[in-house]
């Protein structure tokens, strides 16, 4: 028999939860009371919220016959958060966690959401991080939210606004790996016939791994711009663009470079890799704009440059030219798109 | 035709929301990139999260024939998380939204929770407090999580560890009228035949008042122990005595004149207000333990004491006395209960 929510109270669900949340440096007082406290050393707090829904950002069974364990939607919930705070150039202090259970839910399958959250912010580099509390609550369909908090730690936020013509455009991290690994998850390959490269696309979209060292080096480097690839390069590069009132044109060849580090998976599933390096989300890396005096930190792959509004037609180029051909066209994720 | 979410994209849905959230003081960066920022003046974040679930914590359409409109469910997600701030004795700064939205949900409906839930932080008392930002998912049935930030003005935090034997306890607020109110829209009682009373209550249920200026009052004038009423006065004292380690003694005819203001509600059920009182939640009063020194701010109503926990048979007594006949006994709202 398998322990299922509905059979335990909520003091007891909590019970089996809070020793398994991360303790950091940054938690003044932890749960137990109306609400946390949370370190704030220079005045400020960076704050987010980010929520994974069942059927529609995680599946418990995929049709390739995969499942997404708590330790996955754990490890992918801290991940993405940890992501938000990394692209202003902050570091993390602190996450709260509402998790909507159905009482079918087995209570091992939260135990483990709550490790994969923990063990995912030590991983990642965010062990000062702490769990500081939470809710629970009942329902159809598994929903789970977390807001995180972060420390500028003195220094000036990295806005989407600042990019400016004759910049460089970098990334860092993975861009396209969780694309890849949702198609191979959504496909009817079997996963024992993947190989090295397609087994690490499927890992990194169950356990993504944002570069949280690099938001806060490219801070230091005097990033103009920066954010998350949450949604896709093309449409996360095009929220650059508007913020600052710019155009960003792409390299080809570094563009089919990153293209290349997805080619088996393309092969196995016959698409086209860059259609993923063009419009996959969930990687959470990091886009980026420097002065072009500026020395991109470690980890960072130049792909572009930005340019003057006036100059481009489309307001995203490659080459200098429009897109052609790019499945998926400039469109990232959007969670409402039929 | 109704407009609903699914006709629109997560960027024209936003274009509805943002202008209708609330900007306080408090935000130094708000909507629009990866993470919001906050003034954290004392170097301390106070941080909370809460969720309401349709058909668990709000109906779109009572038994009594009333609705939930989204102008209700935002209000009641501000009045709870800044009820939580409240308890600690600080202040809001700022709330993060997130919206799990089925794709029939009305645009309007949408609209209407961003302006409850603005309407009712600056009707109760805390225009400061920024809506800072958010997240839109899509799903089966509406989920809203709202984390909500404080500030202690430099103020040390009132927990609930530190009742004392001999102590004052008081409530400030309501206490058992959303458990009328909820009552009330459950049954089959049409409600144009509520009185002033019942309709109060009704409306109490789904717009609650928490008495945000009583929190950092109550910490000024040396509160030992508090907490938000948020599960019920039995189930939330029962907290402050674990943490506490010590136990509460109600004045039983105080509880029954906080029981005669739900009268009329429960005379046309047939019930119990004494229920109500020991037993509603989500009215998000104040409970609070004072030093027998202290004076008691303006709107606090003494409700009993706090004894030695070896004094006690059983932890919670009324005029010495365990607990007998109250329906509901020393179990408030459990989410997961059967």
């Amino acid at each position: 028999m398998t322990l299922i929510v509905a059979q335990l109270s909520e003091t007891e669900l909590l019970a089996r939860i809070f020793p398994r949340l991360h303790s950091g440096t940054s938690m003044l007082l932890g749960p137990g009371d109306d609400a946390a406290i949370i370190a704030a050393p220079d005045a400020r707090t960076v704050i987010s919220i980010d929520t994974q829904v069942q059927d529609k950002d995680f599946r418990l069974l995929w049709p390739n016959g995969s499942a997404s364990s708590g330790f996955d939607v754990g490890w992918k919930a801290a991940a993405q958060n940890l992501s938000d705070i990394n692209a202003m150039g902050a570091v993390a202090t602190a996450m709260v966690i509402s998790l909507t259970l159905p009482g079918p839910t087995p209570v091992s399958w939260v135990e483990e959401f709550a490790e994969g959250l923990s063990a995912a912010t030590v991983a990642l580099g965010a062990g000062q991080c702490s769990m500081a509390g939470g809710d629970l609550s009942g329902g159809n369909e598994i929903v789970v939210t977390v807001a995180v908090t972060g420390s500028l730690q003195g220094r000036q936020p990295v806005l989407r606004s600042g990019a400016k013509p004759g910049d460089r455009l970098a990334v860092c991290g993975n861009v396209g790996q969780a694309a890849a690994g949702w198609a191979l998850q959504e496909s009817p390959l079997d996963p024992a016939r993947h190989t090295a490269a397609m087994a690490a696309a499927a890992q990194l979209f169950a356990r993504p791994q944002p570069p949280l060292a690099a938001g806060p080096a490219a801070a230091l480097a005097g990033a103009s711009a920066m954010l998350d690839i949450s949604d896709g390069l093309l449409r996360d590069a095009g929220r650059i663009g508007t913020a600052s009132a710019v155009a960003l044109d792409f390299d080809g060849q570094a563009l089919q470079a990153l293209a290349e580090k997805l080619r088996e998976s393309a092969n196995a599933l016959g698409l086209d890799p860059l259609a993923w390096v063009l419009t996959g989300g969930e990687d959470h890396g990091l886009l980026c704009a420097f002065p072009a005096s500026a020395t991109l930190p470690a980890g960072f792959f130049e792909i572009g440059s930005v340019v003057s509004f006036e100059s481009s037609a489309t307001g995203l180029t490659v080459d200098g030219r429009n897109f052609e051909g790019a499945s998926g066209g400039a469109r990232g994720w959007d969670h409402f798109a039929v």
